[in-house]
């Protein structure tokens, strides 16, 4: 080991990284055996836990260090939003191959504390090891209102369903990635939201303090992949009309609208709103664009509008780590 | 992909192996985009994870999916234990190569669940994903009342230092098996320690109710690693008696003494006691041992009484990956 001599002597530069701890509701942090964290009075803890792996979920030939950082962080962070919920604090659980401990992690490490910073989350602990491969896992604790939280199994047939942002703009930008040489600087802003996916954290706390989502989850693996489980949950169908969909400009029609429908790691929010409160939901929140894509239906099946006007169902075509 | 199709399926077989969910602070289990958990009220929730790597931590050719089961989530409740406090639900992240989604798999839900039935610890949520090597990570949430946490900075020069059970078995155990050809039954004892440790959360718990603590830590690395940072965390030393450890009996006493000063993986309770409450301290806390090992002492360094009487330096001499 070139750059460590122990375990403890990488914790340190870790912790280190992430001085000086905001607290807040985290009442101990790195150093003991655990942390110690409590959310506020009359709010409910959320969990979320979320694989990052080199190989799978990035290339380390392609990808950033320092997009490696804030991406672990804010895709989970997204689990929090996707239930209007507020992130606290995370474990992050790293194992890294003897290369990776120097310049590697220092990038990694910055990009983490910008995400960090950037979603007012505090490290609170985790575990490190050594491995070929860089594995990442990370845990994010959050809070609510109790109460307060939108669920995937509210939507009611009649309700009206909502996406956030642009979907496919991740996958676009990956697609460039694999195609360019080497890493890219994410100036193209597809590239830019496959590396620095930003977590729609406020529009899922405003939605929730609006009381206007019947339902809501992230979309991670694909709008074709993650609805059908939306609707799974509420017990009900829907039925997307693909022109309404807010698909990437700049693209061929037919292009952008595959990757709104399949393309993953955009993590937007999906969300339901019962038709008669459809007119408090703006056309934007501060620069996020909220578009109505269709609506939950009676039957148990996710339909799309076709060309000639009928309905055809909607086949699952999203990231499927088992597919 | 033989068992699955894709990865609801296989949450859903995961889910199926832990209903029904007992609830208690647990208000939303798996199937949402995050869970949802409060601790009692005048309680605070702890927060820790471990890594359980194939090939690092366990071996897929020696180990028993049952014991990889049972151990990922015991060794994580080591922490909570490790502080006083009480497992409450757990996330289990799970990367599975295709070859182990089915009788492999079975057989670790079956270990898994017997653990979470033993420690009263529900399975929260969690991710799964695809590998070649199969990697675990476990959070573990617990809850502790309110100040009653017991640090690793809370020794003092003058308190006498305590180990639960015997040390050094497991790491014996650990050699059985290296040993032994293919997988080994659990008749032996050691192997037996090694393969299914039983985290000491009652004794924890009763350290802190009973106020008897003044710092406490688990022994996972081994002694010589893990009370260093229980010095390095108080400010402190320690002076320990070689003679006094309790080591395992039926082999030669100078391998037990070595086992149990650097043997890893037991996962008993070292915890340090004000002198003058020493006689409050029982020899047994039910079927446990509590043995006094040493002292804590005023100079930072972690010494041991040599053969010739004088106190001379303990090296660090556990598990550390980084090593």
């Amino acid at each position: 080991m070139k750059h460590f001599r122990d375990e403890d002597a990488l914790v340190k530069k870790i912790a280190r990284h992430f001085l000086p701890s905001r607290g807040g509701r985290l009442r101990l942090g790195i150093g003991d055996d655990a942390a110690l964290w409590k959310p506020k009075p009359g709010f409910v803890g959320i969990l979320t836990s979320d694989w990052f792996l080199e190989g799978s979920h990035f290339l380390r030939e392609k990808h950033p260090p320092d997009s490696v950082g804030w991406k672990c962080l804010a895709r989970a962070s997204s689990d929090i939003a996707a239930m209007g919920g507020t992130p606290c604090c995370f474990l992050l659980n790293l194992a890294l191959s003897d290369d990776a401990t120097g310049k590697w992690l220092g990038g990694f490490l910055g990009g983490l504390r910008r995400a960090a910073r950037s979603l007012d989350c505090v490290l609170a602990g985790g575990d490190t090891t050594r491995s070929k491969r860089i594995l990442i896992n990370v845990t994010v604790v959050g809070e609510i209102r109790e109460g307060q939280e939108l669920l995937r199994s509210g939507a009611r047939p009649g309700d009206l369903l909502f996406g956030s942002g642009t979907l496919g703009e991740a996958e676009h930008g990956l697609q460039l990635l694999q195609k360019s040489r080497g890493r890219m600087s994410p100036k193209n802003l597809a590239t830019r939201k496959h590396l620095y996916p930003e977590p729609r954290v406020e529009l899922g706390r405003w939605l929730v303090e609006q009381k206007l989502g019947t339902a809501m989850m992230d979309i991670s693996d694909g709008l074709s992949s993650d609805l059908p489980r939306m609707c799974a949950a509420s017990g009900v169908g829907a039925l997307i009309d693909p022109r309404k969909l807010p698909v990437l400009p700049g693209i061929p029609a037919d292009s952008a609208r595959q990757l709104a429908l399949h393309g993953g790691d955009d993590y937007e929010l999906l969300f339901s709103v019962a038709s008669d409160h459809e007119e408090r939901l703006p056309t934007m929140f501060r620069n996020l664009k909220l578009t109505r894509i269709g609506k939950i239906t009676k039957g148990r099946e996710v339909r799309m509008i076709g060309r000639d006007g009928r309905s055809k169902p909607l086949d699952a075509g999203g990231w499927d780590p088992f597919r």
